[in-house]
């Protein structure tokens, strides 16, 4: 049966290339997504998929049930694109100003609209059911995923299967990891209110920018002192702005940052450790603050079974050579949303283009095109044999 | 003869105060004080005094010679203004649009006029040789003082006397110190350049946030630790700046400051140490820095024995009631290298008008115009007793 | 095969346990441990087993071979006791008086003994060839694994395989990861020297408590912004003396820490920094200083294919419930010269006693005797399995 | 009357010799001068001067009513020595094993003593009344004065006058200043309370290390920011001490320092400011601490109008050549408690000897014996000019 799905992806590609070019021409930016939306839902009207439509947003959400009871397993590919100018010069370029598909989710969606083709092609032999979520807005927080997640798409499934074509890894590759793989990226602003005056005259004042290098320096004992070593964690402060001109004290002193950490015990200790800190040098210096402290994605954490049975399945998928265990990466995926409610796996699937691998995001980004059968095979195994364990 | 010199004065007054209110008027910045320059030339060349224009830049000196040998005391007044827009309501008000004089030297000039204008008159009983130094631009370093000195105003001279109105200080009373009153006043620009990138990977970066927050607080030890307790000095980063936003790692911070001190060995010690601490701050962070140090006008530092004499002679002028020692003042004057040159004394008479007394430099500053005529009589009376000393 | 040694081992269990109990009343510490090698010495000659002796300094090594050509695997165990007197009251209590087998290296030598043993009688059916290594001085660095290394005791060696009896994991469970399982643990000692003085003068010192206590909080940048965050280290000042009273400025502080890392490069990375952060630190501040780095045990680093051939084999253990994957451990272990030198493996043979499960290194230590059993069948099956992949 | 005072004393200074050497031959340190204070006793008893033994402790306070109506003026000499071995070899060497006057307080009761037989033997022509103040235990806190004070020995007194004869300062020279002119000496005890714990499990732990370093550097922000530039004050932490050993965290961290300042608002601005930037910074830490500040005595602050009149009679003692404005000294001196009370005038009284000038409290410290007499002609006359004032 995995021969048969393996050989309709075959005859697929070709048209899987057309999708991910067509919507490669016609990229929309997160929480736009309108028309990326309704090609999707043409594309199962014409197939007769049932679907819901507008789920938590722009997201379609398709079901295909097989002949026999089953688990009901959920795929999901994510369909926003990002606001960069493309610098790549070939035939599918992004025909909108300003906007690209830099990141891969044009493949990503083409790879199980066809996936989908194919399962509900072979629907009446397959047990089980299976729910394909074509999630809109992944690049910016909050995210499409938890208002789909919170419209019921997960309601009654059993696990959740997803991967991301990697530009960073080889062909042929198919990278992850059980537990913690992608961080939760959190942001926090700071304001250190004090008292401005004259450069010479400090004893009047309260000194924000020495009370804010303070803060800088006492935050990084979070890192070094307060989080268990084994337990990543980064606390890092970008921006720092006090004061307008040489001779004059600031009365006051902004701080943003990031904190990006793998584990929900360690990511409110941070939270709470900033606070701490923030509020022990404040009484210390004598001066006024504000905390706000904007939760992003949690983190990516692979359910272990799911993660063990991917190793297992994905050395035998045609066109894999390697499965690794990958290290955990620091940037972050609201695929995190549905393995919080369902057991599941989120996968990197290896699409190294040949020479320059530009970065995700990058202006020049381009992914391998063949990778996308490479996921869609991944893909349908996961599925068609987690029925049997 | 210092009766005579008094009586003259008083009878000079109105001219005095139409003056300085035509100066009030005319207000011109520093270094462009051109109209104002040339109003004191015509005030001299109707006078019939010899002077020499254009020294050191706008400066204008002019020379009175008395009938008797005796010593060469120098007098000095400033007459440029401010680029602030004048708030106050009164007849006088400045007539040119955003610049105002602010500081009172509008009266400095017109009271040295008026006194130059008595000791010219009396010449022929008077000993010595009086030099009357309008000097430009003082509010501003380089300043005038210093191009006007190494013009040579103060070749042959044996002592010089300044004074300013002081609107902080009550009318009646005259203010000066022994030694160092007023502090230099320098500024300083410090870049530290380290490498940017990726919020959640600080191993790739060398952040300049948290580099720029240990500078600050080393910083913090010059005056704690290494300037003696009982020599004052200030070290204040009045601006600090670094990162675009929160999760980007700043590869460059800016930060700019001031240094107040009063002792030469102490202005050194402390540029000295700034560029220690920033050089072992950067060592330790394996990052690049910049670093300049801009020498402001050195302490005005009053001479012993003219400051003795000061406090002797003030007591008796018509008008004062109290004649303090000061404590010494953060703010910067270029009167300081007059006193580098020769020996004498700066001093403040008080001219806190009714009502708010508005600080220098504020817009809606004045001060009282009877203070002129004590300003007046004390630097005749100080110029005329020390040819007995 | 493997049937008939865990027969034997079975058969064994009594003499291990008498064994065992013999070395628990007659602990040696460190470099100490004649008798104990001695006593093992005897047991080899008993069984006319051919070792060499003083391998190293007090280090035995036995060698079985097997009938056949093979693998040559080695086995360790180490013997050492440690400076602790008991607090067990116990029939094979300690009779030396502040000595004491407190880390479970008894059982080590007694399970490594009698499974020798049984190999020894097996020997004309097995392949290849056992080495089997008893260990002394474990506890302190620089431990007797690298000079038993450098004597050659890994000459020919094929991989070994060596287990801790671990009071802290329950009885009937086999621990260890892939990779870095246990840090290196370095030392470091810093004196800052500076210019004492009197406390109310700090402009004639150079103060080193200040110094120091910047040195303390610099260095915590290492694990906060140099560290790859997802590569664990550890940097921890442990002490701080600095002066002797309250009025008198310190002319000397002294500082001593460990540091903690599990890969080579971040150890190298920790070390430069830490010197180059005192560099930095002594210039800003005008002082001198030393800086000593002794390097302990390197990280213990499992060799993934060992690791995944021992996660295989250990599950068909009698007497193992279960298999666990284990966080790496700060602490440390010489067992690390080994796998720099052959493929191998560390594991934890869960040995938790009923009632309270004193942790290593504590007077009241013990650990459940049957976990011995469980320990030389485990090592057992290893090297019989070993021979065949 | 001022001539013939210094004729008498002049008579005396043998008698003032012999005296000065026979204490210095008997020192007895701070609390414990009974013999002294006997010895002084005896003076006044065979003289048949009124006094009153035991004030406050060891003091005694003689009085002397002039024939006329007048001031009453007392004046002040400490007689405690050090527990100091002294190394000088002179023919008066002190005979107490390890107990010297090492600080010239043999000097200063010698001195009072004969003047205040002059003035007893000329009292039918004085006016007012003189209160001669013998003060026990100046070297350590809380001191004499305190006591003295509160027992009464200032009760009706209208000004007091106090000299310590100086060895850094040159024979024939006066030194004082308006103000404050010796500082106020605090001493604090910090200590700092976490947890201890294993030095690679810092996440278990509250490092005191680091939160003390972060203590030692916060606490610089008081002088560098907090305190008036122009108004002098030292915080220093003189001792720092925590941990046992470099692998363990300490669980406490021990602090001990000194504060001096001038002023009585900043003394207590640093107070308050030491006791804040503790408790944020453990605040920030989440740990506990104890905090304890002993004042010890407060500022020497000199009478602005009995400076000046000591300025213009001292400059025509016999044997003064020079009377100086001295900087504000660092060190401290209990006659702060008298001039809290009443008018007065603490000052220096050059008695640099020949050779090399050895520091107060040093084992070789000697003085001009000659200074003496200068000390009590300066006194004398104070007294009797100040009744005409």
């Amino acid at each position: 049966m995995k021969l048969q799905l393996f050989d309709k992806l075959d005859a697929s590609y070709k048209d899987m290339v057309q999708i991910r070019r067509h919507l490669h021409m016609h990229p929309e930016v997160s929480f736009n997504e309108t028309e990326t939306a309704k090609y999707i839902q043409k594309f199962y009207d014409q197939l007769g998929v049932v679907y819901e439509a507008n789920v938590g947003g722009n997201g379609v959400v398709a079901r295909i049930k097989g002949g026999k009871t089953g688990k009901t397993i959920a795929l999901r590919a994510d369909f926003d694109a990002l606001p960069i100018q493309e610098l790549n010069d070939v035939p599918y370029k992004s025909t909108v100003a300003g906007v690209m598909h830099a990141c891969g989710h044009d493949g990503h969606t083409a790879t199980l609209l066809q996936l989908a083709k194919a399962l509900h092609e072979m629907r009446d032999q397959l047990a089980g059911e299976y729910v394909i979520i074509h999630q809109h807005a992944e690049e910016i927080a909050p995210g499409g995923a938890k208002p789909m997640v919170e419209a019921g798409c997960l309601d009654g499934v059993d696990a959740v299967f997803g991967t991301h074509l990697w530009s960073q890894t080889p062909f042929g590759t198919i990278e992850h990891r059980s537990g913690p793989m992608m961080a939760s990226a959190d942001r926090f602003e700071i304001s250190i209110q004090g008292r401005g005056g004259h450069g010479a005259m400090p004893q009047d004042t309260i000194d924000t920018v020495t009370i804010g290098a303070q803060l800088v320096t006492n935050l990084q004992h979070i890192v070094s002192r307060r989080v268990d070593p084994i337990k990543s964690a980064v606390v890092t402060i970008g921006s720092f702005h006090a004061g307008d001109t040489f001779n004059v004290i600031a009365g006051e002193a902004k701080m943003s940052g990031t904190v990006r950490t793998f584990l929900p015990e360690v990511r409110d200790l941070v939270e709470a450790e900033i606070e701490r800190i923030i509020k022990g040098t404040c009484l210390a210096a004598d001066c006024a603050y504000t905390f706000e402290y904007i939760r992003g994605y949690p983190a990516v954490v692979n359910h272990e079974k799911e993660s063990a049975f991917l190793f297992d399945i994905a050395k035998d998928i045609p066109g894999v050579n390697e499965v690794l265990e990958c290290a955990p990466l620091m940037v972050g995926e609201d695929f995190s949303y549905y393995l919080e409610k369902v057991p599941g796996v989120f996968f990197f699937t290896g699409a190294m283009p040949e020479g320059t691998a530009y970065a995700h995001h990058h202006a020049k980004f381009d992914f391998r095109e063949e990778a996308m059968l490479i996921a869609a095979k991944t893909l349908g195994a996961a599925v068609l044999d987690y029925q049997n364990i």
